[in-house]
């Protein structure tokens, strides 16, 4: 913990300090040399003689010793240099904040505004700000360069790599350079979610040719948690690995309570603005109207948040199609649409409004995230006619969004069979012109509440494999309750071992780096390093230690499950040496051989040749 | 707990009583009448108007609570009519227990025997009493009843199904019957492991074009652990789904631990022989000889054991391919055998006396679980060379052993990555003539330990659905050590979820009425109902408690995660009414146009028709 005296009393406690076993490590730019991406560099015992291991860090400063964490100052804003370079954009006073932006909560009540409030920084009129536009423009951005380096686990171009995969036409290069990451978020199968306002960002890609990416949903609710518990949430979830975060707050402070984790954010943020609006009027769907909803993007934009997901997709012609569903529509932003649109039977606003909509946007980069407001909730309602519907409506969409320069990535589903889910990315990638496909596992079955995050690991997994970009994860709470700390954490490790098997799959060329050393620790009894270099050190050691607790047991060429007097793993040396032999016997025979045919006819030899 | 007074010291204390929410009903046979099929049926609110929802049920009495739990006298042995009227089988002696089937150990660390030890039968001279056997016949014996009945869920044929997967060749029937058991074990496509000794078991198949089982390995291990300790493991897994039990002691006392676990067992209990003929020559694996392990044979069929693992493909030739592996034999029995083979320069003899094998295991019914000594320890090592040349010699085993009339499964992998587990699946089926396939995970990535219940799971399930049959079971202990009660019911129930995944994806016609009201249960609020009919409802509870813990909530229309003012289920309901008046609307609309067309000429009318 680096935290200095003067807090004010309702500062959150997050979890800070470097993670065992690893250190941070920072690369320079080459375009732009004053870049600091982030790694984490997991040491090896010297007796193995291997270089370290680079692995992803999404966690920010919270995990460098060096660095003075404060919440009530935020991060650095190292990024608003950048994005004031161009040029393009210019402060503005911004938007008033509103009592019912915090629910109209009493004073005692009133999650305090955040102490340092920034600038609020818009695009100059008719320019359009987004990464989607520089990147078609030609211009290498920062933030472009920054996702290079970082999606090449600091490889050089020339360190080996294997490619080994199945990747159902991607095109995931051997190497991912700067004029890559342009031309991927020119033509849309990329996104860099970073909203001017958002100056704490360390910029992150999500695209089918890049690393599958993560999300974890905080947020309070009308139920429950507070400011503190979501800011350390949010904290606790990129210590872990997650690679965004989604607010989805529905209670009250939800203006101030999103301040407080973007301006402490390293990772884009997400939100669902409809929920917020539905709070300016009470909860009561049909009283919404798109000024109230306009506002709130506006308000949500100028604070930084980095895509919106608008669930502009659920028209009025497709809501019938949910009638005879088991479970309906489960999505609360889609219900809420589906509501609306039914009590003033019109066509939704964000549909008829959308290409306002996108003129907001780009003023800001924030990126969409198209709802899938139609999703399945259960087995039986996978890939029906509704889901598909929407999608088509969904693609239509997105290509609205790019004539106006605007970032988009697709939401999808939920609960979908295995035998299912191969078609929902084939009709995305079909439908969405390859936009990046972001979905919520999907679950795999719908008997296991309490075992979600396993049910929907396996659908995540899946869909990875076959091209979705970002993986939104399922805790163990999913359908019984609101996540706490070790749910966040369970939800977050279940998530980047699914993604981490979807790029093993599609044969990403660094993914099995991380493995191999795993496996490597593993043979050797190098039992640290098997810890260290696993997705959860800590329970490794922990579940380790309940049965060896010993200290000598960690460098004891032995485990719990064999025991010492045999195991499995040491008579492989004995099968090394024995093949060693086996070769040079072979080798000797060969040359004698070799040596017979020399003393035969010229015609053998050019035979045998 | 139903516990007579009068038991023993040592008797260990299992967990009894019906599963919440739930009671257990037996169904009776056609052809044989007496039979006891056991199922678990869980309630359904009133309000939902719906019949209870039958499940599957491995838990034996330990959950009738009319049962009365004895574990010095064990369960009953209701299966000895059945073997004795078959007039095949003959009472002998029985090989007498020796000081090494108990490791030797000093009399005060015995584990005292099982208090009341059956007489041992056998087949009489030149018959053969397996399942296989009796299929090849013609014979539907009361086992294949019991399993059809069984595999069924108590549906009847004339029941509701719904036909909805993709299940790449498999034969599966929209209702299982007694003959088409027959006919598949005929073919050697299932196997029922039902040693005639073991008169506890409760009849189960395993087999591509049935429900996808789950195996738990319990065991004790040189380092930890006692016979109380693995009798209550498993009973406990069981109690959670287990659909066999491996007993992989490797300790002392396991002849007399084996015999406590196999009479208090109504599910198959496999083993691997070498482990207990290993611990017979002190753990030297160079001393082991066929003798030895033919004596380790005969002792366990005559205790009961339903299945072998044998690494009879670990050849000589094989050996040198694992030498440039990244994580060499992980096998234990694979490494065992290869470690004789290379000190001695011979074949393995469990290769060579292959047959004598046969001869004993027919004489008993034990089935074969062809192990996979060289299966991959690591995603690097996956679809090798080692791998596939012994998967071949498997295949060739299976025919021996078919040709004998000896039941066959086929044990699979281990770590392989998502691209290359369709591969294992194919090979299989094609090199061992569609024989069950039993695999381990297989796990798809190696960075998490400590979840590998989730990596393997996520292996689990696709494999399943590609035709595997039966799933070892990955706890999160996984690498780490040996696991616990907790870690038994985390494997078991994350298997249990990967198992039904594979079972709706393949298209199983009973999978999917669980999925559909647990839905059901969902949408409608009733909490009770969704946990009662869940994997593990204590959990479902637990966590639904820990937000919202007053029993009223579990009546409320609404849930943690939305709060009381608005909620997307309850949204559908308008959707629902909005529908219904749009159809009568259009129907309206439809006889208003029916009405002016028949005010039209003839011809325009019949054109509408």
């Amino acid at each position: 913990m680096n935290k200095p005296e003067n807090q004010s009393v309702f500062t959150p406690s997050v979890t800070t300090g470097p993670i065992i076993g690893s250190r941070k490590v920072y690369a320079s730019g080459c375009a732009h040399p004053d870049l600091r991406v982030p790694f984490r560099e997991v040491a090896v015992h010297p007796s193995a003689n291997e270089p370290p291991v680079t692995v992803y860090d999404p966690s920010g400063l919270y995990t460098d010793p060096d660095a003075i964490i404060d919440i009530d100052a935020g991060l650095p804003r190292v990024r608003e240099a950048w994005v004031r370079a161009r040029g393009d954009v210019e402060e503005i006073d911004g938007r008033a904040v509103k009592p019912e932006d915090n629910g109209n909560v009493s004073e005692e009540k009133l999650t305090p505004p955040f102490p340092k409030q920034p600038r609020v920084l818009r695009a100059k009129a008719g320019q359009c700000v987004t990464q989607l536009e520089y990147a078609r423009r030609g211009i290498i951005t920062p933030e472009m360069e920054f996702v290079a380096i970082r999606e090449n686990l600091n490889r050089k171009a020339s360190d080996a790599f294997i490619r080994d995969g199945e990747s159902f036409g991607a095109a995931i290069p051997d190497f991912v350079t700067p004029e890559f990451v342009r031309s991927e978020i020119a033509r849309g199968r990329a996104i860099i979610p970073a909203n001017i306002n958002h100056s704490e960002l360390e910029p992150m890609i999500i695209g089918r040719n890049f690393l599958t990416k993560i999300n974890a949903n905080i947020g309070n609710s009308a139920v429950t948690s507070s400011m503190a518990e979501e800011v350390d949430k949010m904290v606790w979830s990129i210590r872990h690995g997650a690679d965004t975060v989604m607010d989805l707050s529905t209670g009250r402070n939800i203006h101030n309570i999103r301040d407080w984790i973007i301006r402490n954010a390293p990772i884009p943020i997400g939100t669902v603005p409809i929920y917020q609006a539905l709070e300016k009027v009470n909860g009561i769907a049909e009283d919404l109207t798109w000024e109230i909803y306009r506002d709130t993007l506006i308000e949500q934009a100028e604070q930084g948040v980095d895509y919106f997901t608008i669930h502009a997709g659920v028209r009025l012609a497709y809501i019938h199609l949910t009638a005879k569903r088991v479970t309906g529509i489960v999505s609360r932003g889609g219900s809420i649409m589906a509501k609306w649109c039914l009590s003033h039977h019109k066509e939704s606003f964000l549909y008829t409004h959308f290409e306002e909509i996108c003129e907001i946007m780009r003023a800001y980069d924030v990126s969409f995230s198209l709802g899938d407001g139609l999703r399945p909730g259960s087995i039986a309602d996978a890939n029906d006619a509704a889901q598909f519907a929407e999608l088509e409506t969904l693609g239509e969409l997105t290509k609205i969004a790019w004539k106006h320069g605007v970032q988009v990535m697709i939401e999808g589903p939920g609960h979908v069979p295995m035998h299912k889910i191969k078609e929902n990315m084939d009709k995305q990638l079909e439908l969405c012109g390859e936009a990046p496909f972001y979905t919520l596992g999907p679950l795999t079955t719908d008997i296991a509440p309490g075992y979600d995050h396993i049910t929907s690991a396996i659908g995540a997994a899946m869909i990875g494999w076959f091209g979705t970009a970002m993986l939104c994860y399922v805790t163990p709470k999913e359908h019984l309750g609101l996540p706490n700390r070790d749910d966040v954490k369970v939800g977050v490790i279940t998530y980047k071992l699914a993604a981490h098997a979807s790029d093993l799959a599609k044969g990403h060329p660094a993914a099995r780096l991380r493995d191999d050393a795993v496996s490597r620790a593993r043979f050797e009894f190098r039992w640290e390093d098997q810890f260290n270099l696993s997705l959860d050190p800590d329970t490794a050691r922990q579940y380790h230690d309940e049965t060896l607790p010993k200290d000598a047991h960690k460098t004891a060429h032995f485990c719990s499950m064999c025991g010492p007097k045999f195991c499995s793993m040491k008579i492989t040396q004995d099968v090394r040496d024995y093949a060693a032999a086996k070769e040079e016997a072979e080798r000797g025979m060969e040359e004698m051989s070799v040596k017979f045919r020399e003393g035969g006819s010229e015609i053998d030899v050019a035979l045998i040749a």
